[in-house]
């Protein structure tokens, strides 16, 4: 990427697809990505800013002028120049909007004046929508005189005369049907409507659950005021399931493009509170350490317990946020699936505290050692079944996301309860003591 | 769900959604699942097999006579049949084969001889393919005309005289232009084709990647043979996205609606081979035991240390796993994401390391020994860093999925490494012996 090569440069990415250009700004050392930017300056059309990853496109957004930023987000769409805008600082914002058309800025403002990760961030204000009283034929004339036309729409939205939503025509009926039919005659009455305030979570998994392509949008008083259609759904659905496994790992964003220090912020926090639990595992062990005097074999033992015992409440746990994430597990049935849980974990448990059990009173020739550790084993791993499910649920009806803190709990009861149960029944069981 | 209240029980189910209908079953107890179908069995159409749970779609189509199960097969679209009869054994698949017409049964034949998770199981033979010559007139009418169409198509497939894929056409885009343009003036020629073998994770990248609402599926000739809608992939997005956490934390299928006999034989396999690595684990401490005869601290700061470095392993791991699922990791960028990697573990290692080693000096009145649990603690964190992307890559290198086998093994690397390093430095500084 030396100066002299951009026309090679810009001849080998010529041919790309938009998605790919974005995709090769990802390869691509950070240093070099304003330079690749600037080699294929008029390559970088908007269809190309919509694809980058979003940390990517905060920087190269930053190294542009305003100007440049406006011209941009004036050809893409509403939802598309939002991503674009909502992460520059307040006075950059404010300098890009001042350079467009008043329309698109109108449209931008709007949207920036729902909560982030909102329907109404998301939509999009380019959709067809047309009065109950028209025909096919009607639809079919006004589609072919409209200019002004949103690019890309499956479906059209009928509504009546306060502009609430009647129905839903997809394109394929309307293509089908004669043109003297009233579109009233065709329409889906049946619609699965989205408020603006809801979540973009929310959002995905009506998507999903009902197979939709395209959705209205309405405001609180039931007016269409945009839409939502599934190639923008598909991001949110394959980033809200993909974070899970971050979330509950404490990677944060784990994205491979966040700046390092957003990482080492985001990943030290999670280090530090998994610390302090282990801390109180520390203790617990302290607080035995007459017994390990005594007892050499205990110290290498017990870690055993409480890294089984956390490995089964990781198990359970992930399944439990997996389900509450896709409605799976609801007030109606968290008994059933905590009973259900309970039932694999005392399976998981008699299995796994009998082999380790005989194992161990081999080994230390001793079988009050492997009673020991068998009994320490069962009790952890039906524990780690019960926080496995009761912590995320709890802090699902608090409210709290359950991915972001369910392990730094699951793990410090997992920890905790094994080295307890092994040194205490150790002790109790006159082992040692 | 007493046998006198199916009338009530019917009343309440009726106004329901067919994904409502599908979610019922979720929610209720297992064994009142096939006395509902019966309650309801009217409802009980094609949508709603078609938007059941894997497990429970099982269920009940064990408890159906074959038969039945056909009719429900002839209505559905080719690909949710197959989806429901995959899981059925050899025989009672060929009994349902017998029953149904020889078309539909040709169609799911063919999509059964397609490998499991292929793009030939999941596109439907039924979608729209006209030749070039038509204008948007002929094709019009050609809709209005038959009868025996698709039920759903977003786009139409513009094939050649040997039925090769050659462009496709939006509907949007036909419904916006005069009748007496030809197709071949207003299709898009840059097409995403499907090969029929391709994996269903890798089309659901294409999808997501280019924003596609439907795709051409074409044979080894390059003929079409089918199309795959957006619709179907939003599951498998889902799924596969979803799965990671999952696999990572060993709980197998994960679906709170698997037969407990096939969560625990999954998960129970996952914690035995734990054990193995915990054994190795206990087996470092062991050799130690003279160590810690000496001084006991050493037994309960010693889990501390195996457990940051585990932490922070899962958390690159769980980076890597995800950047490899979403192609953002590749042979091009692995040696970039690896040094940056390496430099966030430094910096957490840094920060956790001064804590902890400060705070052990300090309760232990010992600066020796809080530079020794530090040093270690450095270690350790750099290590895992190492691991959770070397581990994750290597694994998918050798064709294995990176999240079904990385954490064992970079537990493993980080308890032994946290026990080693930090038990090792208690003798090698003199600390102790």
């Amino acid at each position: 990427l030396a100066e002299d090569d951009q026309e090679t440069v810009y001849a080998l990415v010529e041919p790309l697809h938009p998605a790919d250009i974005a995709d090769l700004f990802e390869l691509i050392e950070v240093e070099e990505r304003p330079v690749l930017a600037k080699a294929i300056n008029d390559l970088m059309g908007s269809e190309v800013f919509a694809e980058l990853n979003d940390h990517v496109r905060e920087l190269l957004v930053e190294s542009l002028p305003a100007e440049a930023i406006a011209d941009i987000a004036e050809q893409l769409d509403t939802d598309d120049a939002v991503a674009m805008l909502e992460d520059l600082d307040e006075r950059d914002q404010q300098a890009v909007l001042a350079e467009m058309e008043p329309e698109d800025r109108a449209a931008i403002e709007s949207a920036l004046s729902y909560p982030e990760e909102s329907a109404g961030r998301l939509m999009s204000r380019d959709f067809v929508a047309v009065p109950e009283h028209m025909t096919v034929g009607d639809l079919i004339d006004f589609l072919r005189d409209s200019h002004e036309l949103a690019n890309e729409f499956w479906e059209v939205f009928i509504v009546d005369a306060r502009h609430h939503p009647v129905g839903t025509c997809a394109l394929s009926w309307i293509l089908r049907t004669p043109r003297a039919i009233r579109l009233t005659d065709v329409m889906q009455r049946d619609q699965t409507l989205i408020p603006v305030s809801m979540d973009q979570e929310e959002v995905a998994l009506r998507f999903q659950k009902y197979a939709l392509i395209s959705a209205a949008v309405v405001d609180e008083s039931g007016r269409l005021v945009g839409q939502i259609t599934v190639d923008d759904v598909v991001h949110i659905i394959q980033e809200e399931a993909g974070e899970d496994v971050l979330l509950l790992s404490g990677a944060g964003d784990g994205d491979v493009n966040e700046p390092i220090r957003d990482s080492y912020v985001s990943r030290v926090r999670w280090l530090v509170a998994n610390l302090l639990t282990a801390l109180l595992g520390a203790t617990i062990i302290s607080s035995f350490s007459g017994a390990i005097e005594k007892l050499v074999a205990l110290a290498a033992l017990s870690p055993m317990v409480a890294s089984i015992g956390g490995n089964a409440g990781t198990q359970t746990m992930a399944v439990a946020v997996r389900a509450l994430a896709t409605n799976q597990l609801t007030r109606a049935n968290t008994r059933r699936i905590l009973w259900r849980e309970l039932r694999v974990a005392m399976l998981n448990g008699g299995t796994v505290a009998t082999l380790i059990g005989l194992a161990t009173a081999l080994v230390f020739a001793s079988p009050l050692l492997g009673a020991v550790i068998g009994a320490a084993v069962l009790t952890n791993i039906v524990t780690a079944g019960l926080a496995g499910v009761l912590v995320p649920v709890t802090l699902d009806r608090m409210g709290q996301d359950p991915a972001v803190a369910s392990s730094v709990f699951v793990t410090m009861i997992t920890d905790s309860m094994g080295f307890f149960a092994f040194l205490g029944l150790a002790v109790a069981s006159g082992l040692v003591g």
